[in-house]
């Protein structure tokens, strides 16, 4: 059985300002909760139905508290149109400490919408990029509708967050801009060390973190669209990149 | 001003039965009403808000009855949750015949989610595909959340609805089918002529439609991702098959 006030103390997670406070978040999934645990997050609790622990019982066992709680529960606890069978509460994990050299990271500048971050995070961990960067202003990668959409990703690559335009002026690694006046990306050889850079939905990279950027880049475009989406962008980089 | 049963009529838009029986659809979206206006659909009527009539006079003139209504009887014509300044009655387009001959086409199986949907015909649009092949279960192109995540895209795109299997069986061309056990796709060299093909956000290609695909590749995963998004993984692959 849950309180009223534990209950309301998770609802609470699905505002920043409460995850911020607490060091804390809500990651709901029936896929996603097991690949939290098994990538080794801090996870406190679980509250998932009769039905889901009984099927889980592996993963669970003994690891972590679970609590069995009705549907209509779950529901009262959940941030998405469409709850889950299981969601559980998750230590934000400690930033680990900046590393460029010798590795590829990805950057991304005022992402806005939680469902391109949770793809993003989720590209990154596909192609083995361990480390996230994010401006300040990106949406939070703890909001619940990220975690979702990273598909348990977020167990796997560090998140970041700092004033990329400083980052860049050190010029510590090469960094390569996706504009859409830059050179073409298929002129590029494979990548081992630098930091890919993906700009905002709708206005794309900043001018200054262009300028600071030492190469520009651009997916050739052979028809009509005016643009592409930002995680579709920047899993064609890497496609061409990285692999 | 609009009628009481002209509301009706564009609200009933909103699902697929009356769209079919009707043969039209709704666009919503500032940037999308004029794409498509330009793109050479047919336009019936675009209704707007006084502001955003006054600030598009040029691709309007004269081509398209434009008639002002106030902002509340927008969000009662819309689908979305955030309404537009800007919503368009639209002819469906006739299908144009299939032609696979000295082209590339890309085909979705089972997409279910209209924004991935609309994302895909955008990629397709980026890459220079003029026809898109979906199977009978895939969502409707003209869900109007489909629409605008296609960004005006739908405009450039030819829509084909049809039978994959039994097409993919004449063997016309090559086909090209993403899966998780092909062959690499670098491995593959750039294509003038094949239909690419890509499954069910979470089961994939059907196994029937592998089989009887020409190629099967697969993009080379170097982290702990399961899987990508379906149109990140149309992107890598037009990424590297097409530019």
């Amino acid at each position: 059985m849950l309180s009223k006030a534990q209950i309301k103390y998770i609802q609470s997670l699905q505002h920043k300002k409460y995850r911020q406070k607490s060091g804390q978040f809500i990651a709901e999934g029936d896929k996603i909760v097991p690949e939290l645990i098994s990538g080794g997050m801090v996870v406190r609790e679980v509250y998932a139905t009769k039905e889901w622990i009984s099927g889980h019982e592996q993963v669970l066992s003994g690891r972590v508290p679970v609590i069995g709680v009705e549907a209509h529960v779950l529901k009262q606890l959940s941030a998405l149109t469409t709850p889950n069978q299981a969601l559980a509460l998750v230590d934000i994990p400690p930033a680990a400490p900046l590393v460029l050299k010798g590795r590829v990271s990805l950057a991304l500048e005022t992402i806005q919408d939680p469902g391109n971050m949770g793809t993003l995070i989720r590209i990154a961990d596909w192609f083995g990029i361990k480390q996230l960067i994010c401006t300040p202003d990106c949406v939070d990668v703890y909001n619940p509708k990220t975690i979702q959409a990273t598909m348990g990703s977020i167990a796997r690559v560090n998140i970041i967050e700092t004033d990329l335009l400083s980052l860049l002026q050190k010029e510590e690694v090469p960094s390569y801009a996706a504009t859409l006046q830059g050179t073409d990306i298929t002129t590029f050889s494979k990548l081992a060390e630098g930091i890919i850079l993906i700009g905002n939905e709708s206005k794309g990279l900043s001018d200054a973190v262009i300028a600071a950027s030492t190469h520009k880049l651009t997916i050739p475009r052979l028809g009509g669209a005016e643009s592409l989406n930002a995680g579709v962008a920047a899993g064609i980089i890497c496609g061409r990149l990285l692999i």
